[in-house]
């Protein structure tokens, strides 16, 4: 199915991508495989989520942090290729959870981008996987995740 | 030398692959990359290591669990591609290791899977590493490791 | 530009690439990506820096510690490729830096790599990134980094 269309079905609209905070770039292509700059739960210019997983954020909020995570790098994905149907793959996900030294649920969480890539890339979108914690993360988002996809030539 | 009698060898009897926790896939290949998701030190569906290393696992114990480490992901290689004797060089280690503030022996840690990945694979397992602490991990595993390899078309 | 000259120009002199301090190798290739160990601030065999950004290390001193790293990361590149000029483009850098759990300026400190790679490739040093912060890593270094770079065949 075509993505755009699979994106109106599900109701998402992707929002502007953001811009890096610093010197680096959001995505980068060598050969077929597209790397993506690593994304926090920042919609449209506004950061929707500030705090440690399990302390000031819960596992529920941090699952949507997650998926805003994920809808950035679906953004990012999309303005880098101009066209999201050249997506062959999601090749991998690397997600990172700021949380304090008791918190285990990580997987949980980084469910949040990863059930969103099956959702718009459906058996395409099955990725690789590492979720990992974290003591920390820049401007003290939640969660922080990246990408690796392959694309048509 | 032949992979399937290099491991018989050395006494190497591979765990069964643990499945994966969440909304994720074990392995994807991109041309002539596998990357395989995060591994644990789950023998066979049973958790070996519970804690933090340096505090609840000694060195020694957390050399040995990224060992188990090493074997899931050569484990996941094998059911992936059928044949072990199909990757041709495992390219990247990244190794994870749960501790507390003062730890500075991550490299030592990870070790025992970038041993074992020389041990079954010699020259060709040779392969580019970080090893980084942590402050806690998935299901308080005090160790986790994924693997980038190169496989023969 | 000729990057060796370029490297003169910005009086940059590289480093001794440090030897791997466990059982790995730091730089292999698959296909046209060269993949690059993380490196440390470690020059010429001396540890410049110990201890965690934010408390025992300012930020301007982490810029400068992520700066050594970027050095080795070429140094490591140089040695491996023999001619710097081979790098077709960096792709990917991940930066780890050890601090306290309300520290969020880790992409101003991995910026000490960014700011390097875009000084020494120009255009093509922009690179896709993920700045993370963690608890502790190997040998107490403040910072650390790894690479992705594309190279010509």
């Amino acid at each position: 199915m075509n993505i755009e269309n699979k994106l109106k079905e599900l109701g998402i609209d992707l929002p502007e991508p953001p811009s890096p905070i610093a010197s680096y770039t959001p995505c980068k292509q060598a050969g077929n495989l597209v790397f993506v700059s690593g994304q926090g739960p920042i919609i449209n210019g506004k950061q929707i989520y500030r705090g440690k997983v399990g302390a000031e954020i819960s596992l529920e909020d941090a699952y949507q942090a997650a998926r805003y995570c994920g809808l950035n790098l679906v953004a990012q994905l999309k303005r880098f290729l101009g066209d999201l149907n050249r997506v062959k793959s999601i090749v991998q996900v690397k997600g990172y959870v700021a949380c304090g030294i008791t918190f285990e649920n990580q997987p949980q969480v980084i469910n949040g981008v990863s059930d969103l890539m099956v959702e718009i890339f459906g058996d395409a979108g099955r990725h690789t996987r590492c979720a990992l914690g974290t003591n920390t993360l820049p401007a003290n988002i939640p969660v922080e995740a990246e990408l690796i996809a392959e694309v048509s030539p």
